[in-house]
């Protein structure tokens, strides 16, 4: 799609080359063919620094452009960041992929229900209900029980298991808001990426990302229903237990233990070989590793333990 | 069904004129036609304003009932009350229903699951494995992703989208409580209507009413795991949290913001414009608009956030 | 199989005459052909008195051996162990089953999934898109909503309704730890047994047994969102309110109330007639029936309620 479609569709105009850009992308992650976005003045250095072919800014951002850039001026960035998603969203189903390839072994149940464009592996199973959408690759020796969903474009590495009724791959909870309240989606078209070695229970709902992918990396295992925000990365061998979530491109390193019903906010960063005891909230990104952490507001279990004989105290006086 | 009728069946005999039932309802909102009921003393003023036709309850309440009321007079009326639900419960599938109508440019899956009776508008999406139950509406311009299951009877709007796994139109949780300890089910006999520009994530589930409708307003969004209880109304572009939940006949003003883990107790009204951080647990009503408000017990974030700085001295003393 | 082919697969040698192994079990639980395993010295005496006939066991542990026993001595037997769960795992499904056998007047939508070697009772109701495993036995006058989905060998009662989206019988979170931090699967393969009269809310999750079965008893009613983890009893008319959770091998006595968001940690013993408050986090058995409590850490629910007219206290202050 041309730039000056874009513009046309956001009934604005554009300056500078009228480039071809074939998807969208933040400031930091953003290539050649790519669509930005920048609202906030904070964000200038990032804008500078982009290698973005093209810009949606407000007015006041315009000096902090690189060199030559081509962009849109609008006034309300969110907002036309959000439409211009739409513009690049897929459609829910490719009719014109071609047809699935399955490797040898693999047994897909004639109940299922796969979408072209779908590649499996050998020695897979995939059973009755299940849905795999467009372009969905599953490795080998991976089980996909029944009715879990996999949608369009997702991934899936070799020897996971998937269990009943779990959805991958749905939006993420993305939209910008108007003056009066109301609110306009903003487009998911990533996708999730489930690596090699990993469980996933019941229930479970791993979003798509707005932007790129969602990570689940190598031997992580989940329990029932465990929500993964769009664009989290969950490191290498971690373990979430019941009813845990995570917010949006929240990271957490590898070997993180996660107890039952705890959860992360959105935008943290978190330290490998951390380990949170049941119904921690975490809302601070974690630097050290290996620390144990409880509560909410989070603090060291060590100093929960002792605020626990403290409440313990208050009670009896 | 004839009142006699609906007497014998629960080995009592109604007293005044044999009127015609079709449906039952709670004393406030019953009308000509509608079996209601009274089991304490506290309703008198209700009993006495009902519309109802004809009334379930004790001997003690039959001095309160409306002038020339038809009754049934019961020892348990919260018993009898249950099992009349079951005598109006409609059957899990009407097969007599005609063929559904669908809508131009609307695209159904051939490996969904509809059922009669169903009428989808133009330009809408059913992806394969979802159900529609008999006589289940839906609008233009929506999209209903994989396995997602619809209730029979419920009504989904106009531009929504429902993710995989979601199921709308569930039994909401009501039962009757005998002196053994046995739990004797309320049939659920209302629906659920999702009104227009709806977003419902992964994995939620939004139960029927038990009489009446549970509704979602306009312009809501849901994310993931969203718990929605028996008669509930969500105000119009309310915003939900992955894994909130609303307990039973909960009714929220418009654009709420409940973040993640929060959850209601049962028959509360919230004032518009609310915002709860994440985890509050809310047990009583909200009166005063625009509030934020944070805590379980729930306080004003602004006295939480002073608990928190109190509680952080108190662990170092 | 051979104790001798179990040795081999995990490059030890057993000792002791060549048993023939049936099933895996616990110490205390296992019987004649079955393997156990022990693990540390505390369990010197439920190894003593064990049934099972042959052990997993470090050398440290011979002399604890029942007389005449036959064993196989590993390094690591909680890794031994978990591969051994492999070896017992039954296939995904049982294609040499019979047909499925339906009584009268059952109905099994033709849109619904059933393996063979199922079997159902009368007056049943089996909705389209349903999955039965090989060898779920259903009772009679059961109904199971759309899209939700029962693990094989998993048994159900009579007059029970299962919502849609529910997950009976996925594998339970059960992994035994490398010294590099990866996780080895041990398989669950118990079952899942669902007494009579039981309703189970939309989008549940409750787990398989590792060894044996995990056990929802007559009258029980959850919710939506419940999980259970694998090797659970559920007393008889216990209530579970949305979004609660309990985690493996806790038993609960009858009549238990819990209310949403409430979670039970590991292998706890709840007394009867046992009520929760919303939000509770029960860390340790309860031995004292009828107690009301609250809070987490758990406490007596007067306790709670003076804590929280002191916290309100704290805050003025």
């Amino acid at each position: 799609m041309l730039l000056s479609q874009i513009a046309d569709s956001l009934t604005c105009k554009h300056v500078g080359e009228d480039v071809k850009i074939i998807s969208m992308n933040n400031l930091s992650s953003a290539s050649v063919g790519q669509l930005s976005f920048a609202e906030h003045k904070k964000y200038a250095t990032d804008l500078q620094n982009s290698q973005a072919s093209a810009f949606l800014i407000p007015s006041s951002l315009i000096d902090f452009l690189p060199p030559q850039s081509s962009y849109i001026v609008c006034d309300n960035v969110s907002i036309a960041m959000a439409y211009a998603t739409k513009l690049f969203a897929p459609k829910k189903i490719d009719f014109n992929a071609p047809d699935p390839i399955l490797g040898d072994g693999t047994y897909v149940d004639e109940r299922a229900n796969i979408e072209n464009g779908v590649v499996i592996g050998k020695n897979s199973t995939i059973m009755a209900g299940v849905y795999l959408g467009s372009h969905v690759h599953v490795g080998d020796n991976t089980t996909i029980y029944p009715n879990a969903v996999i949608y369009r474009d997702c991934i899936i590495g070799s020897d996971c298991i998937i269990h009943a009724g779990t959805s991958i791959g749905a939006d993420g909870f993305g939209f910008s808001h108007t003056a009066t309240g109301e609110h306009i989606k903003i487009y998911q078209n990533g996708n999730v990426i489930i690596e090699d070695d990993v469980e996933i229970g019941a229930n479970c709902a791993i979003d798509r990302a707005v932007f790129g992918s969602t990570i689940i990396k190598k031997g992580v295992k989940l329990d029932n229903f465990i929500h993964v925000g769009h664009n989290c990365e969950i490191g290498e061998y971690s373990l979430f237990v019941a009813q845990s979530g995570v917010g949006g491109s929240t990271k957490l390193g590898r070997n993180c233990v996660v107890s039952g019903q705890s959860a992360f906010t959105d935008h943290l960063e978190i330290a490998p070989f951390s380990t949170f005891t049941a119904r921690s909230g975490i809302t601070k990104s974690i630097k050290e590793p290996r620390g144990v952490w409880s509560g909410y507001p989070l603090m060291p279990h060590k100093e929960w333990m002792r605020l626990q004989s403290k409440i313990a105290k208050l009670i009896k006086e």
